[in-house]
């Protein structure tokens, strides 16, 4: 049996080979977004070296800590609350323009900011994201390689695995994330070219039948989405920046994704699971929406938080994504709930409130914000996907025609 | 008796009302120059807290890791070794104009970069004190407060105090760096003012002799150095920021120290213990000057970094400052190597390659450059302190009239 430590080290590679596919010359940066968990620095110690075996010119890692942006968010004066770096960002904007790639870890502790008065969260995450729109354009439009994994921290592996000895939690949460992350079967590299291959006769498949709208019925939720007339189904492995480098953006990853149009989602949608934003959890999400724009909104918990997200700017008030993800996916099959979104999206059909993503348009990573929201693309600085699959998830996909497609049943693809 | 933890925390609160004296809507930056070590994360967070209490407008951290400047400095290709981040050295810069204070943790392993190529490290150094040299000169000037102590970290505690249990290190030199730095008598802020008397008074003798040349004789070294005619003799708490913050640059600290003339340094110096350069250990250093000039320098061990740290530019191959620490001081006393600096050169009389401080002459703050040199104060992008002292130090002081004077006797105070 392959020891933790080696699949740990095979997982890296991963990232580095097929995450980031760092190429021979590139910059890279490391937690630019989020700085890395100081808790992970074994980890991305481990990165560096293998993006530097992979060729990279100069890896910059840049640390961040829970603890601290905890204490940042309680005390800092209201008016310092909305400062932002800028020197940085504006490094990063010229790394990007120069062609680095950008990698991101994910694993934080759930309730790393319970507690603190959520519209200071909100006044924070908004600045940060206006201020980093910019970059969030290029990531989106895929001009640059990037990529985000997990890596536990305690508090996470406590929070996913309560009922294990919490000796055992740490590693355990790495079972669960290099199972899921396709590193445990042996060969981690071929394995995912096969996924990607999977994830893109599903695409294709959906490409062809060039679905008008899609509608969508659960419990509580009774939604119909548009797509743009140039929809694109997108799933990794798909998309490459403009000079042909192609990366996978999460791993892992199971979704096959596309905008809804714009002004084009009707209806009441809830989410079925508990969302983790930046250290506070979310629960119960009510949306409804007419042409499109959110006309209402509701959470169990954590609304203030969603509300401050929803208010970031003009955009965030609309749709941006829906992905569709079955209840049978291998994340979805080890029953947990994982609080954290790269894994739960994973795990269950999905919808993000704000910014679509131009890959999702035909031709749209060339075009320009103005001709993207021509063709019924949502730009925004705001990205928030939340999860309302389940089994008792149904959709149907309508042909400009009129016939319509099951396409998934009992939450599961019947396509 | 008191806690280590609690014995810590008042640490933390030292470094930040005595050692930065941090003020109302002051932006603090932690780890600017020098990463703060991943390991010291929870000291930092104490420190953030801390720096809140005092009223912090920010307090942003910036960590390092000397295990990925290992892999940098041995993985980097050679083009990229000069890269330096000229964003982020911009937004120190422009914080540092605007009053920011601007904290350093020291504590790095000795051995973190021993094996790699000097002449990478000594590029790098050479790149990056360049890049910082406005900020250098900002703090040598006193401009800004800042604030220079030391955390343990495994790998230094084990260097220091090896006959210990590998998991009883760390904590042993917690112990010597809380009492060196006067935090184990009860009350640290009551015993910081009254050392900072102490220290002055020495201080106001030594600037009422007004001597004209030092003569330090010892083991192997007979070194004249002349001092400038309007040299200042300097403690920690003689200096204060322009706008009057008085504040502490290094804890501990127990040196009198002022500037030899630039162009008045004749004989041949030793150094008489281990230097620790950024991970690579230098021994025995020998320089010949004639006319303040180094003309011929030597060391046992690591002397290509040595090498590259005289050849930063013009003002590294002159002397910029002299400093008299007793053989009988508190750290001395310990009777431990440090094979760091800031204690180090606190146990010993060192002399320093490169840049003087501008207070070591009188009005020297808001001079220019020109005009410091000028009066015999040397300028350098660099800094090298190393350590001199013995007890076999005798150093005579001579004044203008041709009196002599003994300063020290046998390594200690004459005077």
């Amino acid at each position: 049996m392959t020891s933790l430590n080696c699949l740990i080290e095979q997982y890296a590679d991963l990232y580095v080979r097929v995450g980031l596919n760092v190429q021979p010359g590139q910059t890279v940066f490391l937690g630019a977004f989020r700085g890395i968990p100081v808790e992970n620095a074994d980890f991305i110690r481990m990165v560096a070296e293998k993006a530097y075996d992979a060729g990279a010119r100069r890896v910059h890692v840049n640390f961040g800590d829970d603890h601290l942006t905890r204490i940042h968010l309680s005390r800092v004066p209201e008016e310092a609350l909305a400062d932002v770096p800028t020197h940085m960002i504006r490094w990063y904007e010229e790394a990007a323009d120069g062609g680095a790639a950008f990698g991101s870890i994910t694993g934080s502790s759930p309730d790393a900011l319970a507690g603190i008065e959520p519209s200071r969260i909100a006044r924070a995450g908004q600045a940060m994201s206006r201020a980093m729109s910019g970059l969030s354009a290029m990531t989106g439009a895929m001009k640059i390689s990037w990529c985000i994994i997990a890596v536990p921290t305690a508090d996470w592996a406590a929070k996913v695995l309560p009922d294990l000895p919490p000796d055992q939690q740490v590693e355990g949460l790495w079972h669960q994330i290099l199972k899921a992350s396709r590193v445990t079967g042996g060969d981690p590299i071929q394995a995912w070219q096969e996924h990607i291959g999977r994830l893109a006769e599903r695409r294709g498949l959906l490409n062809r039948y060039r679905f008008s709208r899609l509608h969508l019925r659960s419990t509580g939720t009774d939604l119909t989405v548009d797509l743009p007339q140039k929809h694109e189904w997108v799933s990794v492995g798909s998309t490459s920046t403009p000079d042909g480098n192609r990366f996978v953006p999460n791993i892992p990853s199971e979704e096959v994704f596309t905008v809804p149009h714009r002004t084009g989602v009707n209806g009441v949608v809830r989410s079925t699971m508990p969302l983790n934003l930046g250290g506070t959890t979310v629960r119960g999400i009510m949306l409804r929406l007419e042409n499109g724009r959110i006309v209402e909104f509701d959470a169990e918990s954590g609304r203030d938080v969603l509300k401050g997200i929803i208010e970031t700017d003009e955009g965030s008030r609309f749709l941006g994504e829906i992905a569709l993800v079955p209840v049978d996916s291998p994340i979805a099959q080890t029953g947990l709930l994982y609080y954290n979104t790269l894994y739960d999206e994973n795990a269950s059909v999905h919808i993000a409130i704000g910014r679509g993503l131009p890959p999702c348009i035909q031709g749209g990573s060339s075009m320009t914000p103005a001709q993207l929201e021509a063709e019924g693309l949502n730009v925004s600085a705001a990205h928030l996907d939340f999860m309302i699959g389940s089994d008792a998830m149904e959709i149907d996909g309508e042909s400009a025609d009129g016939r319509v497609v099951p396409v998934f049943r009992s939450g599961r693809w019947a396509v």
